[in-house]
């Protein structure tokens, strides 16, 4: 039997329960080389999918899905799981356009039953679909695997408060990898790994069987003894005043996960309990793959590499470098900086502010909500605090930004990376919500940079010449295109090209470099078109919408939603100031699917390309005056 | 000594440093005296003010406030505080416009050192204040008093995940009155009930002590029996493995809230640790007060009341009723109806509900995060979840409404009760917010209806005829005016008056109350102006904007946040459809602060009167063809 047809005989996950367990256990190899390639080629999480194959197969093997339904946690760990569900042949689609998604998608497969993508939803959710099960006498279990990171998170806390009172056949799985993305922090974390020091607790239980033996002890002492041994128990066993049990769960490990036999027979007498279980799981991130047993964070979301070296091609200096060595400069300088970050010190480009300015540098674990509160307690107390935070997860922050930074006119600065399209990760992380919901609150200044320098400037004022919440948002990756004499300043908005054009281009950020193209391209058809490039997004300059009237066409791009944007804002205030040119605003509406960047901004009208077709297809159908030609 | 003189001793908190615990004790008496009285004038929270007295006089008498900081957490239970840090002589215009806010105030006194209103924020603003004092290499305390119920809030969880692991003077009191507003609930809730279970720790440790007496046990033991006096402690006292100290917190309590002395050398100990610790304080909402001990719930959050019976003028019958009826009538039909709340089963009107419909009411804790994801899972699995909420508390769920709901296209229903201006609460719990954010998510519905049929009329469309997040929102209070021949009905838009008129004033909610009357108030003066409300105000029907056109000006008053807002939409909407007539709108810039609600409807141009005078005015400014006469 070669190893192949193993995962040959899986045309469902009940063909599982067929296997002996050492078959299961060289499933799971099969399984993993899939895995290796798959990610080599298309880049995704790698770790994380390597860490729970095991897990994935023995849930899998002992549960009836799709009935039984299994929440994955952030998502980012279902690849295995799509893999028996019938995926195994669009693996290698993963990720692309028109593919499998990264994460687990209704839409995609009755198996998956929940959409995730941010962290600490899995046991709200669950038991959300425990609950309805429940009402209509459904037999069927719900199983959240949530990670020990994701734990960290307050809604994880929320959802375990409110799952634990309940008696339907809910089943959490803590699967423990001893980190998040980067190494897990906060008391939690220490708390789960004095969970885990099953050595002492062996030590300890040999040393109870001795004292057993002892003549002295008769049976007056036996339910001393037994006391004893619980309290040894749950001295070094989390036994029960185990903090899950504390909050009602019927907890059980730690478990090796990957062990097939463990976990198989664990789950069984999971399903066995009548009441919410909690299973500790301990799995070790980039399980069977060297390079990411050796670097689990580079190879936790990772672009295309090369198998043999564990290699990518080196990453261009990007946008998150540029602001993390900008905010050691600028700390080196004035000791009030502080950063803060949520789990994401290396994404956000803060690990050499973390090793250099310990003191002043507050990893709080996956907890946006708490980062921003925590920064507007640091700000009262008269420090300047930073919080870089992706624009997908600051969508978590928005009561917090609300209710206790901006009505305090507190001053804090958001450093918003990812801002914008984000690519292959799709529609749960694509960064297009920030600018309309920052604008629904008063007194925030928002900054959109469209290069390094800008990014250099933009910061400074945040920290140094802004009042109240200061945010400065730049997208994934690298510079785009600037034109060479464009004079980079400071200014809430500058121009770019002839102000004395028919038509007037108006943008801000990343999508700068695609409108200056299209400006280009233009040009090459004789057609000029100034640009007008917003720094400062809110508030909105007055000048920058007087400077529009004067022009016949005005045309927005905004790589962002439509609906309370900018581009809306910006059209209503200069229809308000009497234009009566056309005013024509392109924006997202809707949500953006996975794509490489360039082929989203493409589909939404929004590259280069686009830009000037349908400037140039205006002028055509609608006629100008002069055509808007250059005026010669 | 009369009682009296007692308080007139104290200037500043540093005068309690001089009394005896005999004189402290009676000074709470005349505190309490002084928030019966006030309260029963104005109204505010009762029942968690006269709880906190004694810890209050404790607290100041024990730390150095300023440069100690006290962050009271939700902040309803600071008017003690208030009244011993110089703001005495003020207490009597709590809550009224211009008098001090109901909640701490940077800007009203520094012994305000952070604001609050929205619940769970404390331990994470302490933390940062904390941290900010360390950088400062400050010796000074910070202290957040949180309660039970706000201890359910994941941000709170997040707090201690992360405060936890500090080593600056944080002392975290947790003021446990066994509720928050209803009966607390969640495991939370059921731990600490266990820890307070001080009966049987102590029956328990008499035993112990008996047990030590027996001859038969030597030295050999006296290890084991010191554990497992340990572990007595633990299972009944929450010693060692007590959850805060598992979460990595110095954990002393529980202890008598009301006992002056007990209090003081607590927390006299506590600022002797250089750890971060949490003391657990037991107190009773209302003591003091009998009829606010017989009825906390009733007296959370009152109007003003007759203080020899304890009674409130009756209030009318109110939105939250309608609705709370009105989904009892739909779930008796319909068994996939479930309801879901934060905490706040009674101010949202679900009281009946929660007792006919036992099995379908799920009250999750003051966890607005958790209940829509819970609800997106219910929805999931085939239920239909109606989450009962106010407006300032969903801010909390933008994330969960916009990632686990609407990109997941699942159908939940939000009631968004406290919509628009809320009044004496002030600017924290203003509902002001809910329309400018959900107009930033795609695939939500939002409906906004004028009077009580019309919400009836609106739950069932969110219910039966949307797909996708179904909004309801409506007001605090009961019914405005409405005109008597209007049709009620269920269609997008409706309008009231003369479409011939040369005038349209849009709106929707319970402004258009204020827009009808300002309309008669102008036909006095043979001003027509025809009004169009808005019933749906997202997505905005095509129709409802191409209507407008026909109008020479169009006025827009909106009782939420214009930037974002729905004026701003519907504005640029009519202006890309080529009108050319004048737009005006008139919504809220910033924050509103405490006041009557017709009062703050009129500082902000929103009440009838003013919508009168400024449709007058600028007729008679700007003039108008016929000036807006009737056509006669």
């Amino acid at each position: 039997m070669t190893d192949k047809s193993l995962l040959d005989r899986v045309h469902s996950p009940s063909d599982l329960k067929e296997m002996t367990d050492e078959e299961l256990t060289a499933l799971c190899g099969e399984i993993r080389r899939i895995l290796v390639d798959t990610v080599a080629q298309n880049g995704g999480h790698l770790a994380s999918n390597l860490g729970v194959v095991e897990l994935t197969v023995a849930l899998h093997s002992v549960f009836d899905t799709p009935a039984d339904k299994i929440v994955w946690d952030v998502g980012h760990q279902a690849y295995a799981h799509k893999i028996l569900t019938g995926r195994r042949e669009q693996i290698h689609t993963i990720r692309r356009e028109n593919g499998l998604s990264g994460f687990p998608k209704r839409s995609e497969s009755r198996y998956d039953c929940f959409n995730t993508g941010h962290s600490s939803t899995s046991v709200s959710a669950a038991y959300g679909l425990a609950c309805a099960d429940e009402l209509r006498k459904g037999q069927h279990y719900t199983i959240a695997v949530i990670g020990d990171g994701a734990l960290t998170g307050g809604l994880a806390f929320e959802g375990l408060n409110n799952a634990a009172r309940s008696d339907n056949r809910l089943i959490v799985i803590l699967n423990d990898n001893k980190m998040s993305i980067s190494q897990n922090v906060g008391s939690v974390a220490r708390y789960l790994s004095r969970l885990r020091i099953k050595p002492s607790y062996l030590r300890a239980k040999t040393r109870m069987h001795r004292l057993e033996k002892l003549p002295l002890l008769g049976k007056p002492l036996t339910r001393g003894i037994r006391r004893f041994k619980n309290w040894l128990r749950d001295e070094f066993f989390g036994g029960k005043n185990n903090m899950f049990r504390q909050l009602g769960f019927c907890y059980y490990g730690p478990y090796d996960g990957h062990d097939i036999t463990q976990l198989r027979s664990a789950l069984k007498a999971a399903k066995r309990k009548h009441d919410p279980v909690l299973l500790h799981v301990c799995t070790k991130k980039g399980k069977g793959y060297e390079f990411a047993e050796k670097n689990p964070k580079d190879f936790h979301g990772i672009s295309s590499f090369d198998i043999e070296t564990g290699e990518t091609r080196s990453s261009q200096r990007g946008y998150s470098d540029v602001f993390g060595e900008c905010l050691c400069r600028y700390a080196q300088q004035d000791k009030n900086i502080c950063a803060i970050t949520a789990a994401m010190s290396l994404g956000t480009g803060l690990s050499t502010f973390s090793k250099t300015y310990k003191d002043r540098f507050f990893d709080v674990g996956i907890a946006e909500e708490h980062a921003v509160t925590f920064a507007a307690g640091l700000a009262a107390g008269g420090a300047l605090p930073v919080f870089a935070v992706y624009s997908t997860f600051l969508q978590r922050s928005y009561d917090q930004i609300l209710h206790d930074a901006a009505l305090q006119q507190l001053h804090i600065v958001l450093a918003v990376d990812r801002a914008g399209i984000v690519g292959e990760d799709g529609e749960t992380h694509q960064g297009i919500y920030d600018v309309a919901f920052l604008n629904t609150i008063s007194g925030v200044t928002v900054y959109a940079p469209s290069c390094f320098r800008e990014l250099e400037y933009a910061l400074h004022k945040a920290l140094y010449e802004t009042s109240g919440v200061a945010v400065v948002r730049y997208p994934r990756g690298t510079e785009g295109y600037i034109p060479e004499d464009f004079p980079i300043g400071s200014k809430p908005f500058q121009t770019c090209g002839n102000r004395e054009a028919p038509i007037l281009a108006v943008t801000y950020g990343r999508e700068f470099s695609q409108v200056c193209r299209a400006q280009e391209l233009l040009r090459q058809e004789d057609i000029d078109i100034c640009v007008l490039k917003l720094n400062t997004v809110k508030p909105l300059a007055a000048g920058a919408v007087m400077l529009a009237k004067r022009f016949e066409r005005c045309y927005f791009f905004e790589e962002g939603i439509r609906s309370g944007g900018v581009g809306e804002t910006y059209g209503f205030e200069l229809y308000q100031s009497g234009y009566t040119g056309r005013y024509t605003l392109t924006a997202i509406n809707g949500c953006v699917c996975q794509a490489k960047t360039e082929a989203s901004l493409h589909r939404l009208g929004l590259d280069a390309e686009m830009i000037a077709v349908k400037i140039k297809n205006d002028l055509i159908v609608g006629g100008m005056a002069h055509g808007g030609k250059k005026k010669t």
